[in-house]
């Protein structure tokens, strides 16, 4: 490891870089776990994830997770981490900046193999 | 699984709770891995882990980590993954809100399993 290759990421840089919504982007891998940035805006589809827990924190902006029994409103500086098994779907009324920290085999959709929203092969940046 | 159990967590709220240094605290699991969360003041060791890659991003406050052939500084809403095997030393010289992502079994002090600043059974906030 050349330590010369060892940089920070700066959160901010990165969400400049992304224009879309519910697109993940890999900024970081570590011990077989990714570091993802995305933009979320409006509802995404409920879905669970059969064998993975999925880390949820708020950079800037704000959004809804929707669990079966009642829903959790995410700022910045708060996480929520959602058990493997558990079914949710997260709405943004505004545009919401997000980083998740989550398996590197974590399929955006879950259990929605095929939905419109999947995104596989995730763009680094 | 219940619902009803699952909460976010507000970064601000758990730093409160904190009032000494370089003592990680557990504010969430998932995937085998640990969310800690820690204050940093002053300098800390020289280690390196020699399976883990470790992911640190500040919160609040800034400091340097030093790497054997430079230091990178971090500020809030940036982050640094320090991939395993690669000696490194934190080093703040105001107090720093730091949240670390590692896995389980990773002690603070990597190789140093010994130091007076070596903690083990994590406290959970």
């Amino acid at each position: 490891m050349e330590n010369q290759a060892l940089q920070k990421v700066v959160l901010a840089d990165k969400f400049d870089q992304i224009n879309d919504h519910w697109n993940p982007r890999i900024a970081g891998e570590l011990n077989g776990q990714q570091v993802k940035l995305a933009k979320f805006m409006g509802p995404f589809e409920w879905h669970h994830h059969e064998h993975e827990d999925e880390f949820f924190m708020v950079v800037k902006g704000e959004f809804e997770m929707h669990l079966r029994d009642k829903v959790i409103t995410l700022l910045p500086g708060e996480f929520l981490i959602v058990p493997r098994g558990v079914e949710h779907r997260p709405v943004a009324h505004q545009e919401a900046e997000v980083l998740m920290f989550e398996p590197a085999s974590t399929v955006n959709t879950g259990n929605l193999e095929h939905s419109e929203r999947t995104r596989k092969d995730l763009e680094r940046l």
